[in-house]
């Protein structure tokens, strides 16, 4: 096999593709990246049993072949190298040479009959929106699915199609985050979790551009990304997801709308007086156009006033203070508005097209 | 104890303070930053009895006092206030109010009774040298000091006066850092050797330009370096620096001259075959014209000819890549210049000036 390519035009190529390469394992084929030159480009594939990566890279192929080399390893090599043209040849026992300048590099590389290729996607559906919305949709959301394994099913995020609104949802039991985008046609309804270490690595590969489109493919038992030159295929988490729509309903007590920076602000004060495994709740105090904001702890204590406008009853209602956090820096509107119903139940700040919605638990506390 | 400040300068001062703050102590008085305010500024000192810094910040102080808080939290704090004025109160109880905009925060404070100042310095010689000199010689120096304990005196700097010359040295046994400076005076020869810690700390503190300048006054058993507003005090290292120019003088039989950053790229790719506890040597062979490096490990190998302005023998030398990398990224010369004497004999880059010379040892080698 051999090759020649643009230095920079690879290492984007193998900076996709290594993302699906686990930094952990015990089979040392899926820290390989296969590389296949055929036609008028190279497929650089990578594979961690539950997500896969194929990305394609223009290329001047001289001799067709298959061979698969290490991924750190190749992609510190190329990092390293010139801003020039890399040659790339592999032998029949499968040794590597890498050309680039007046550089060569000589590694030893595997034949690939291991490795294990991207599975077959059967889509039964195809929706396509643009890198800048599912981008977004996945970093507003991403930060609320749970961070341990002991519930699967939180550990991915919903991705949910009704007739022709597209929603995301993650929850890890102390909160919920929801977005919800249209889209130009109307599916059928569907529902599948998708692991959200497939979701993380896929926002980072997208670019976020408004113009840019990503088609997602629902099968069975996988869902697929494609953007130009590069696919990703992932496993689904098995399981019925929780009834979302139960969660959000209901009336509200109090409704309050309040500059987002200030309140973001504020709350990230709190958060200093907050240590791993204590949880001292940033108390939120309405009484007539104002909210007071307090926390006390063994640290020392914080209080501020801002300015609401608030219709409906005075209320004292505790939160932690980081999830709170987490959920207004997801949001970019100038104001939010928060949904409180009483001290122990939910509160909800959501937009009024509920583009966004947002469920924070309270916590409970004496005073 | 009340005084007014800037945010900004508060947060400057506290950023230079929290230098002398150790990591991990177990006199809880050392984690503190202490405030005395006076006249029309405040006084930052922190200490961690090794080196320690004192920082003015200009203030509108309305009752003057003491009080000690702690470094982190009060940095924290800061960092996160709007920038505004600032208000700082403290009682006879040592209880701290903080107020910025609506915020106010309350913290404990210590009396600052334990607090152990910053040691007076009877200064024996005051060299005074641009900040951009100073910051220059300790950034192109400190990566050569020994890591590990072993030997306190390779922990440090030699900062030596001889006449009108200044010079650093930094050496951990597999090689020597040295730089070299003109002064505009000329002073009592003098010898002493800085602490490693302090003048990372110091580099980061000064601001590298050329019209800043940092008086450096030397005393019996401490080296102190003064920038507009702020004091830093350190404890020398006691003992006898190794004798350097013994370990640098002597000929040469071998001398080439080669383009850096060509030969610093290549250098950086052989440390791809480098892994931890394996001293694999990237080769230097020497024929005519041209210099061929190459380095083969058990991870791969990589090879690599340049062209070399070269007088005397040809030879074949093998260095760790490691630190014949830091040298060259120590230099910012278009072209650097190599001694050698034999492969079993440390090689020189140096300029004419010897404004800079670095040794490295060669490493053993079988073929």
């Amino acid at each position: 096999m051999k090759f020649t390519a643009n230095k920079s035009d690879l290492m984007a190529g193998v900076g996709i593709a290594i993302r699906a390469v686990p930094s952990h394992t015990t089979m040392k084929i899926l820290e390989c990246i296969l590389i296949e030159a055929k036609g008028s480009e190279i497929i650089l594939t990578a594979n961690d049993m539950e997500m896969g990566i194929e990305t394609r890279v223009k290329a001047g192929v001289e001799v067709p072949g298959t061979v698969a080399v290490d991924a750190r390893m190749f992609s510190e090599i190329i990092r390293k190298l010139p801003d020039e043209i890399v040659t790339f040849m592999s032998d029949s026992d499968y040794h590597i040479l890498i050309k680039c300048g007046k550089a060569k590099f000589s590694i030893g590389g595997k034949s690939g009959e291991e490795f294990t290729y991207l599975p077959p996607v059967e889509a039964e559906e195809c929706v396509t929106v643009s890198q800048f919305t599912l981008k977004s949709v996945i970093q507003e959301t991403i930060f609320s699915v749970a961070a341990n394994e002991n519930n699967k099913v939180m550990t991915g995020e919903l991705f949910e199609i009704r007739g022709d609104i597209f929603r995301v949802v993650a929850l890890d039991g102390h909160r919920i985050a929801i977005r919800r985008v249209a889209l130009k046609e109307t599916f059928e309804n569907r529902k599948v979790i998708v692991p959200g270490k497939t979701l993380l690595d896929m926002s980072r590969i997208l670019t976020g551009e408004m113009d840019d489109l990503v088609h997602i493919y629902f099968a069975k038992n996988h869902i697929a990304f494609e953007i130009p030159g590069t696919k990703m295929v992932s496993r689904l988490i098995d399981g019925e997801y929780f009834n979302i729509d139960q969660m959000i309903s209901g009336d509200y007590e109090t409704k309050i709308t309040v500059n987002r920076t200030l309140l973001l602000s504020c709350v990230d004060r709190a958060t200093l007086f907050v240590r791993e495994g204590d949880k001292k709740p940033i108390i939120f105090e309405l009484a007539d156009q104002e909210m007071h904001l307090s926390i006390e702890s063994p640290l020392g204590a914080m209080d501020e006033s801002l300015d609401v406008a608030k219709e409906g009853k005075d209320m004292v209602i505790g939160f932690n203070p980081r999830l709170m956090l987490d959920a207004l820096k997801a949001i970019s509107d100038e104001n939010v508005t928060i949904y409180l119903v009483n001290p122990k139940a939910p509160c909800f700040i959501k937009d009024d097209e509920m583009s966004y919605t947002y469920l924070v638990l309270p916590v409970n506390f004496i005073r």
